[in-house]
């Protein structure tokens, strides 16, 4: 397999000079995800944990619905990348071709404008009720995160997308490059668990990111049914409009020192008056 | 126009309790590429600059070769985001469609997944000599792109891009949610001064990056002609590889005390006998 992290030789040039030495960087490798034998996209990703983005991919693209339509999964290494190939069920696979049609708007089949952007900006499918969290639990949740994260411990340079339950603390960690990526790879592992299939036990927990938030990861996070999602950076504002709109309680700017709520705190039990002062986004 | 930054209202949770209160946080919106009628590709991007956006994402995608070829270009807002429409000379429109059925590999057509590899890591174009810095050129340069960051002074959450020349300091900063979408307005507004219809000043400044080095970002720089590259976070090591074969130097990891060089140091002048112990990037 090719590995994820690399040591390069690089020239550091301080106020006291130049001096040759090396620096351990992310590898970044083009990732095909095909569907029945036809390419759906190719992405820039860190090469670890592709069977998880190859099925959290397809389940946040809608290409899947569950684990149980892919009927098998193969990686194979190519010098030019890697390919992710899965075997969709037939049923399935009749409706992805249909839905192709549909999504190809975006990328350069000739529709016109407009409608290319409504397909940008389909709403996300809403959530479920979910669990109401502490304060606390969300700073335990974010405290628990950098020592888990090992490949940014090597290179300074990845994203991480994180699961976190009350009763079990960190649950799983992916890491990758591109931060959708590392979402759609904690996604994949998370629908692989066993009890996935007889509960959602996503709207157990809390979806860390240590990445901002624009839309694209409050669509995958429905996807997933997750209702809590907690970023160490700052959202977008159609990424806010979104998770509102979706049922999604969005916190950001997650530090040390506290945390900041865009959008149905409900699920946050601040307790006291400060509650009454809660508010709602339009 | 759509406005770049909102104010939300927002719940702080410290531990002191929680508190009511808003935060300026970026916009991001939908922004279809139309060539003569047919949308190239839709985006999430900051809602400024966008003649810039345009102009940068058609010629660092190569459907065209400079600003000679857009014969009129024109921004429409709905609802559902904003259009930017080009329309490309005849002939040039031309070769467009057949590229077109080229680049469609990646994103949906079918294709089998190793072709599909091969379009997304074609080389960067090679760039010219250029001219040769010095290291404090690299640190005031740096220095100098901070104050210019209007957007993120207000959001602290998005990226930027600029261009900085020894004689004439920071001559042009574009900022963005995305940071391919800030270099892309970059380029989009350095090809439309008028300088360059005689020459490329590209050869003769630096462009600065607040954010990391993915390979796209120096498959840009390649197409605008920059020979220097100088970014604020850490390259992955595909970038490493695709700056050393199209002769960009790659600065990196670039703070008050210093920066990094990955690639054809030859551009750097830092001088002394340290320089002989300049590395080569296999």
């Amino acid at each position: 397999m090719i590995p994820p992290v690399v040591r390069v030789p690089r020239l550091a040039c301080t106020p006291k000079g130049a001096q040759a030495g090396e620096r351990a960087i992310p590898e970044e490798t083009p990732v095909a995800i095909v569907h029945n034998g036809s390419t759906y996209a190719v992405m820039m990703a860190t090469p670890a944990d592709l069977e998880d983005f190859g099925i959290g991919f397809s389940l946040t693209e809608g290409v899947i619905d569950r684990l149980a339509d892919v009927e098998d999964l193969e990686l194979l290494e190519f010098d030019e990348g890697v390919e992710v190939r899965l075997w969709i069920n037939a049923e399935r696979a009749g409706q992805m071709v249909a839905r192709r049609r549909q999504i190809a708007g975006p990328t350069g089949c000739g529709l016109c404008g407009v409608e290319s952007l409504e397909l940008a900006v389909k709403p996300a499918r809403a959530v479920g009720a979910g669990r109401v969290f502490a304060p606390a639990d969300i700073s335990r949740a974010i405290a628990a995160l950098p020592p888990a994260q090992l490949l940014n411990h090597a290179t300074r340079a990845v994203h991480a997308a994180a699961f976190w339950e009350p009763e079990a603390g960190l649950v799983a960690v992916r890491e990758d490059v591109g931060r959708h990526n590392a979402l759609d790879k904690l996604v994949g592992h998370l629908v692989r668990q066993p009890r996935m299939a007889t509960e959602n036990p996503a709207s157990r927990g809390i979806v860390l990111l240590t990445s901002r938030v624009s839309i694209e990861m409050i669509q995958k996070t429905a996807m997933l049914g997750a209702s809590v999602l907690v970023a160490v950076s700052a959202p977008t504002a159609l990424a806010v409009r979104t998770a509102e709109a979706a049922g999604i309680t969005l916190a950001a700017i997650a530090r040390d020192d506290g945390f900041e709520v865009f959008t149905h705190p409900q699920r946050i039990a601040t307790g006291g008056s400060n509650t009454e002062t809660v508010p709602h986004v339009a």
